[in-house]
């Protein structure tokens, strides 16, 4: 089969760290060019916008957006009207309007659409959840504590809304919990600190039940230095699982079954690969849902300002 | 077909306003009894709890739940559980998280679950969709304005996180635009105005658009003495559509098409009627999404602190 023809819309960080390396090492994809209102890319033509990329390379079938969520919908939304295929970094959209409006639109299409959770293709989550599978939960434990400043150097758009603020990594951890429980989870309280000059909260402690009663508790945070914390732990009735650095590792009751090395999006990419050529949609809303109900019924708390 | 053997759950204003009349004239219904904290009733057999009203009357066949929001999912879980259809009153839940649980617990179950969007029954919301239906619209502008203090007096919980603040209105011309309209909405900004010391917000505006672009404007304000608003208009290339007083009066072009008078609970229990004879569940999410779609997006805003 010769490989899906993309561009890349949005050459910021993620693109640059991520979505363009992994391209370029899959025999999948012929990357053809990108968009982007500012920067560019030694050796690969760069347009100023969508339309300029599809109007000037037709052949492209597929794209991948990594703009900020902000504007993603109306991106997306183009380029499913021009017929292309799309990849939507996460999360999928600023609100789950603007996400059921593109599952629709792909469907009526009949073209591929990712909602990229790449937390979810951390190598220890399908492990972890098919261990939790049937066992009997006791509790469940989130930290999800980074420093923004490290990892969101001067990126305005996280605390505008509909930035997610802490959410941005936070809907990570929640897009995991959300595959390996092994019952839906329920939001019953939650605490938001929005810093006195932001839009966007720096930190959240989340706390759900899922369906039978077991309490959920998250806590994400941006303001820790020193070592960053990406750990989720599930206490059961036959031992304590573990998964630790994102999902990359995963130990029970302290022994380590797993530590494979990172490849969240790549294998991404090669799912992606699989619904084009099915022309499938694989999207999610639950934990952008989670975090929508979160701004619906959190307890908003002002803290210190926060300056970059 | 004999009564359904109703049991009330929440005597707040709402029950007293609206469900408990409504119920008994509607030959549709046997009011068993009813459950509440604190308040009793004449003539009505009353108990402290859903599950000692439950446990006392076994022959109630289905619930209706008045209390606020933010307890509302437990009482419904619990009442389906014990095999019980639910009728919800508006908001449906405190997240959308809860409302999903139950529509697949009442489906699980063969219960009946209905998800109570009074102003969709008022008696010009119906014209109006039709009359709508294969026209071109060019814009929409939603005014909801009322004093809070005369139809909120003193509760406490409207205010507090999962309480909606100006939403709980607010959401009723949302459950009538997403009816109307004929295409899908998507929320493009919104700015939510915060007392200062207040959980949840006095006035909101927000700028949707329709699939097609078309601007939907609502403005919500619960500062409104005076004259109160809640009007919807439609502007499209056949005339202007005008619904007033939330859904009672209709006019195209100022002239009027249609003054009933209100009927919307005595249609919402002949729904619910309906529903329990064939079992089935009727709930519409959408009113509540854009709700959290707007606090997922808003632009938040402190104003005047607000004083009962």
């Amino acid at each position: 089969m010769s490989p899906i023809k993309i561009g890349l819309v949005g050459v910021g960080k993620i693109a640059r760290d991520q979505h363009l390396p992994v391209i370029a090492a899959n025999p999948d994809y012929d990357l053809v060019a990108v968009a982007s209102r500012n920067a560019t890319l030694d050796g690969v033509d760069s347009y100023g916008s969508l339309d300029a990329l599809l109007d000037a390379r037709p052949e492209i079938e597929a794209v991948a957006l990594c703009t900020p969520p902000q504007g993603r919908h109306a991106l997306a939304r183009h380029a499913l009207e021009r017929g292309r295929h799309v990849l939507l970094e996460k999360p999928p959209g600023a609100t789950l309007a603007e996400v059921h409006d593109l599952v629709g639109l792909a469907k009526e299409k009949g073209l591929a659409l990712l909602a990229t959770w790449h937390s979810r293709y951390a190598p220890a989550v399908e492990p972890a959840r098919a261990w939790l599978a049937g066992r009997t939960l006791k509790s469940v434990s989130v930290s999800w504590k980074e420093d923004v400043r490290h990892w969101h150097p001067g990126q305005e758009w996280i605390w505008q809304p509909g930035g997610l603020g802490v959410f941005d990594p936070g809907i990570n951890a929640l897009s995991i919990i959300t595959h390996i429980l092994p019952r839906a989870l329920v939001l019953k309280a939650a605490t938001l600190e929005f810093p006195a000059n932001r839009q966007a909260p720096i930190a959240a402690q989340l706390d759900f039940q899922d369906l039978s009663g077991v309490p959920v508790r998250a806590e994400f945070d941006w303001r820790q230095t020193g070592p960053q914390s990406w750990d989720i732990v599930v206490e059961t009735t036959d031992g304590t699982l573990a998964l630790n650095r994102g999902g990359a590792a995963m130990s029970i009751d302290g022994v380590a079954h797993l530590e494979e090395p990172e490849a969240e999006y790549a294998n991404l990419y090669a799912l992606f690969s699989r619904l084009v050529r099915n022309r499938q949609v694989d999207v999610d809303l639950a934990p952008l849902s989670h975090v929508a109900d979160a701004f619906l019924c959190g307890h908003r708390v002002l803290v210190e300002e926060f300056h970059d």
